[in-house]
């Protein structure tokens, strides 16, 4: 097995792209795949202040990496989630590269700031944590992002997660979601713009591109997610993948390309008529925010002494 | 187990539906959701004559009887594809079915009337078989009806063919074959109508409906369809369905209500500019139908003798 671009023993080799690479040209072949998501979408443009959001884990870290080497200004952000020991290791993972590298990492602990963590929240809505982590999540990213003027808010999701997540809103045409499934959602009144630059590389790559620069990162993965129903995608997924290499990459790549486009509507429909929440002003369609009722939820089970 | 309507012993659950049925109120059901499907998407008529493409197998018998049961003037077309053992069994239960309820049956053999059999025309294109046996399918179902003055053909396509099409087109975006998938293609010039009054039904219960009727069907699968892409597909979604009951009919009926008219505009465009085929004057893009080209590359490869 020989790199592409030089013929030297390779270190990888990626089934889709029917090639292999050394360690060097593999490296420049993932900041390429990002170079080439971040023009074709104009997800940053010069001069422009970049937040990543950070978890520890291998995409964010591998994120954050390429976006400082392609000479891009990116702070980090990172979210205290209160999930027992991963947190503790993850957010101490996060902290470690920032200081080795001395980048600036933003840290939100949910309890100490909101009052609750994300197994209390999962308790509270007799719900799945997944639900109440992506909602604190989002919202979180980008109240920071606009408290202290980032123009755009990063997020590690790569061809996997894009794909799991694709096929999810498929099999139920959630047309809503589709229609903001997309490598950039744009800046609106009170919303950041947010950017995927990772979507064109597998999960393998972001871990390989990790262990190649000798990134250390959080290898475990959110002990609250086992089970859950993205996962199963990503299982089924992989199983297509295995007998027809390339296929996630068809299946995302042509949603983006082709499909779309086509139910926008539905997305630009939900955003206007926003008014902002009585609670913390950030953009909602009711009163009081999705994230605000969340902590009220989680509050009110704790009881009054809270 | 009992029976949703009656509460006699039930002889087959739906989970999907949450719902047990004896034998007379499932064949009932059966016949409500065919009803339901013409009626919701206009298929036929009052004083419309349909043709039924008839394989032998379950799905194609269990619809030639139900489209009689509701009421339908409904005569079949078995064509003979020349798939050895398999063709001459399906061939014979089309044949009894028909004979025994005095009903009028179509038969085209490929090799007798166009020179060539499913087999041969894989051997020639060096393809999958169901390439060019749904190309001839697709073809002649649709000029026979023609030929006869029927308005429309119906086609045996259950949930789980529907589903198991739709996942494949939506893997890789097929944008012309997402505006063409629908209950109900409509007539246009050269074209009858096609429909297919099963997409509610699983396989599993037209396969009950037939054992139930004492509808004596053509059990085995094609032999030339083993390992196909189609079938990979019914794995993914019957593990889908196993893990979410419903998950099959959200996808399919979802993409039906709030999806597939987001394509039509593909499909549309490839209806548009059609001529005739200077062979056989079937609608055509090209000078020469796909059918036809077919038919002469199989021929040549068998020789000028041929």
């Amino acid at each position: 097995m020989k790199c592409r671009v030089c013929r030297a023993p390779a270190v990888l080799d990626i089934r889709r792209h029917n090639a292999a690479f050394c360690r060097d040209h593999f490296l420049k072949h993932c900041a390429e795949q990002v170079r080439r998501s971040i023009k074709d979408h104009d997800m940053i443009s010069a001069g422009e202040r970049v937040v990543v959001a950070v978890s520890g884990g291998k995409d964010s870290l591998a994120l954050w990496d390429m976006l400082i080497g392609l000479g891009y200004d990116a702070d980090g952000l990172y979210l205290g989630l209160g999930i027992g020991e991963y947190s503790d290791a993850s957010g101490h993972t996060a902290r470690v590269f920032a200081h080795e590298r001395g980048l600036k990492l933003h840290e939100v602990d949910l309890a100490g700031e909101f009052g609750y963590d994300i197994p209390g929240a999962a308790a509270a809505t007799h719900r799945a944590p997944c639900g109440a982590c992506g909602l604190s999540k989002r919202h979180l990213f980008n109240a920071v992002a606009i408290e202290h003027g980032y123009d755009v808010v990063a997020t590690g999701h790569n061809l996997d997660d894009e794909a799991a997540v694709l096929l999810g809103n498929v099999l139920r045409w959630e047309t809503g979601y589709l229609g903001r499934q997309h490598p950039v959602l744009p800046e609106a009144p009170g919303f950041a713009r947010k950017v995927k630059p990772l979507y064109r590389l597998g999960e393998r790559e972001t871990a390989a591109y990790c262990v190649l620069r000798g990134l250390d990162y959080q290898v475990e993965e959110c002990p609250m997610a086992e089970g859950n129903r993205h996962l199963g995608y990503k299982d089924v997924l992989n199983a297509l993948e295995d007998r027809s290499a390339g296929a996630k990459a068809a299946f995302v790549f042509g949603f983006v390309d082709r499909a779309h486009e086509r139910f926008t509507d539905d997305a630009g429909a939900e955003r206007e008529g926003l008014g902002a929440c009585v609670v913390c002003r950030s953009p909602t369609t009711g009163d009081v925010c999705a994230f605000c009722r969340l902590r009220e939820r989680v509050a009110s089970r704790s009881g009054p002494s809270r």
